[in-house]
C-alpha cells in the first residue's frame, strides 16, 4: 500500500511546518502563520506537549497531517479528542487520505479513553458537512465560537 | 470585598461536581452528567491534568466556576486558552462574578503565553453575545462544530 500514517516525532518539525504553510496557502491566510520550526519543537515535542500530530505519507512523501489535542467534557469528566487541523495537499486528494486520518484519530480517541471527538468546519463547506455526517458525526448548529486574540486579549487581561 | 476567586485544588472536587450539576440543572441536561468526584480528581488534579478550574466564592460560599484547558493554534504554534464552562449559580448573578472570572482567565492566558482565548455560546443567547463583544471578543460565525460521541465514535473507530 502506498499510504502510511504514523505519529509525528521531533525530527518531523520542518515537515509539519511545511504542511501548516500548505494549509495557510490553501486558505489564502499565509500572512497569519508565525509558527517556526523551533516553536513547533517546543510546543509539540516537550515533556508536556500542547498538541499531537499524525502524518500521512504517500509513496514516502509527506502529503497530509492531522493535528489534535485533548479537550475536556465536564459532564463526562473525561477528555475528548479535538481535531484542530486536517489537511491534505491538493495534488493528493481523492485517495481517501483525509478519511484514513480521521479514522486514525477516532481510534486514538478510543485508545485514550476519550468520551468524544470534535472538530470544526467552515459553514460554506457543505461537501465536508455531508462527508462528516455520512460518518455518523453530528453538526452542533446551536454553538457559536468567540475569540479574543492579539490586542483584544491584551485589553481583556488589563481590565 | 465579598468576592474571592482562586484556582481549584484537589479538595475542591466535590464543590466542582456540585457546580457542574448546577450548570446541568440550569441547562435542563442533568441526565447527561456522569462525572463523579473521583473522575474529577483523576482528570483535573493528576500530574498531567486535562483541564483546570477557577472557583468564585461569595462571602465564603462557592457560587461560580470557570473550567478551561489549553488548546493550540497551528498558525501561531502557540497554546490558546479555551474556556469550556463558565457558570454562576442563578441566585448570585448580577454581581459581576462572571465578568471577573472571564478577566481572571484572560490574565491566565497572558501569563501562560497563550496566543488567544476562545469559548462558545449558544446561538440564542444574544445577551451573552453582546456582553462578549463589548469586551472586545469576536464571534466567528463561519465555523460549525462537529462531534462524534458514544456509539458514533465507536463506529468511526471501527471502520
Amino acid at each position: 500500500m502506498s499510504l502510511e500514517i504514523r505519529k509525528a516525532v521531533e525530527s518531523d518539525a520542518a515537515t509539519i511546518l511545511e504542511l501548516i504553510n500548505g494549509l495557510a496557502d490553501y486558505e489564502e491566510l499565509s500572512g497569519m502563520v508565525t509558527a517556526t520550526e523551533e516553536q513547533i519543537r517546543k510546543t509539540l515535542f516537550s515533556d508536556q506537549p500542547y498538541a499531537h500530530c499524525f502524518l500521512a505519507f504517500w509513496q514516502g512523501k509527506p502529503v497530509a497531517y492531522a493535528l489534535y489535542f485533548f479537550n475536556f467534557s465536564t459532564f463526562l469528566a473525561k477528555p475528548g479528542l479535538y481535531l484542530e487541523d486536517l489537511f491534505v495537499q491538493p495534488d493528493w486528494r481523492g485517495k481517501g487520505i483525509g478519511k484514513d486520518l480521521l479514522l486514525t484519530l477516532a481510534r486514538e480517541a478510543k485508545a485514550k479513553n476519550c468520551g468524544r471527538m470534535e472538530w470544526m468546519a467552515l459553514d460554506w463547506n457543505t461537501r465536508a458537512h455531508d462527508f462528516y455526517r455520512s460518518l455518523g458525526a453530528d453538526m452542533l448548529e446551536e454553538w457559536k465560537l468567540f475569540r479574543a486574540t492579539g490586542e483584544s486579549l491584551d485589553k481583556l487581561a488589563s481590565l
